[in-house]
């Protein structure tokens, strides 16, 4: 673990809050626009449906498609699906550009804070650039530099994702730490020799979340949070 | 000029003074070693070299090499060249790292810290990665992210160096501006349709400078320094 120089984070989740911030900007907008809808339902059917339009890039039916344009026709399918009416184009894009705005958990900036004094701080994130920069320069997110699925075109866990990151960093994997609050996208940086943290993020799916609330591998180390994590890694 | 919503940094030269950089480095492992040498004379060929090395990587003449790895072969053909001995592999690694370590200018930091909060801020660098974020946190440069000819292996002047940087922050070309002291950057930015802000360095290649002492083409604003930049800019 001494031999970590830099830490890579998963951003949707692990650093931010994405349900609470999307209900709460979908709301504000149906107030605002005088529509009456199950906000919760849409926010956790816009996320559920996450994975499977990556997937879609990942099997190559469709070219590379950037996460803004994945959420836009996740939510313009939704908005149908479940009779929400009433907003025009311009509200559209404006809701699709919540997920540029999701609020940190309350211990990130802090924990961040402290751990960028010790280390290079880098997204690493399905995410693409301009939804990371946003987010960054919303929430005050002190990032070192954006790495982002985009970069390479290959959404994780793809290899290339991870080892882009590597490279870059001109670092050993087992030089970098990859810190993310889900089991799988830790799986897959640790198979390419990356260190690994799991920071469980147990209300991120809402009050009945049953996914991730443990670490289920054998990671480098498991912190309660990023302040945790700041001080096991000396930071 | 009030489209622009990000800018895009050249870095060596126009944020980081290099040569007064690179030749205390140099004087200083010189002293510690008991080598005497001619230590403006290395810098100012070491820089000279800098184009004439990514030509060959331009020409496909070598594979993609990033910047780290071009200059310590330069710096190695330098130090046989001008009779430089005693310096091991550890000291020769460690003066090639001093491109990681480079003082801004006096207004760099203050310029950017209030472009920060108005604008997205971007290097777009032919220097890689690693030496863009280990230079910002020694010198405490406030980027929002770190684009470098590294992420496409393309090294400026190749538009597809600047249409990364437009396409990754989803702006039109017009709603960039590359800010530099060089005119062949800029005069290649504005052929992809960026905006340009020229800022003149007359000190970068030392006290006998002769080229990019004045803005050669009609750029979208000349500014004496980032502080000025700043205040055009109305940030």
């Amino acid at each position: 673990m001494s031999r970590v120089k830099a830490l890579c984070f998963d951003v949707f989740g692990t650093v931010v809050d994405w349900r609470s911030s999307i209900i709460a900007q979908a709301r504000a907008l149906g107030a605002r626009k005088g529509i009456a809808a199950d906000w919760e339902r849409l926010a956790d059917l816009w996320r559920a449906r996450y994975q499977p339009s990556m997937d879609r890039v990942r099997r190559g039916e469709v070219p590379w498609t950037n996460l803004d344009a994945l959420h836009r026709a996740t939510l313009d399918g939704l908005l149908a699906e479940l009779a929400i009416a009433g907003l025009d184009e311009s509200d559209k894009a404006e809701l699709n550009l919540a997920w540029h705005r999701l609020a940190p958990w309350p211990d990130s900036v802090p924990g961040l804070t402290r751990l960028k004094r010790k280390y290079a701080l880098a997204t690493l994130s399905n995410g693409n650039v301009r939804l990371l920069v946003d987010m960054a320069k919303a929430a005050g997110l002190p990032w070192d530099c954006i790495f982002s699925a985009e970069l390479v075109e290959r959404y994780k866990p793809d290899p290339a994702t991870y080892l882009s990151a590597v490279r870059w960093l001109m670092c050993e994997p087992g030089e970098v730490m990859m810190v993310a609050a889900h089991n799988g996208d830790l799986a897959a940086a640790a198979a390419q020799g990356m260190q690994t943290a799991f920071v469980a993020r147990p209300a991120e799916y809402g009050p009945h979340q049953s996914r991730d609330t443990r670490p289920e591998h054998d990671f480098t180390l498991v912190a309660r949070d990023f302040e945790d994590l700041a001080a096991q890694l000396g930071a």
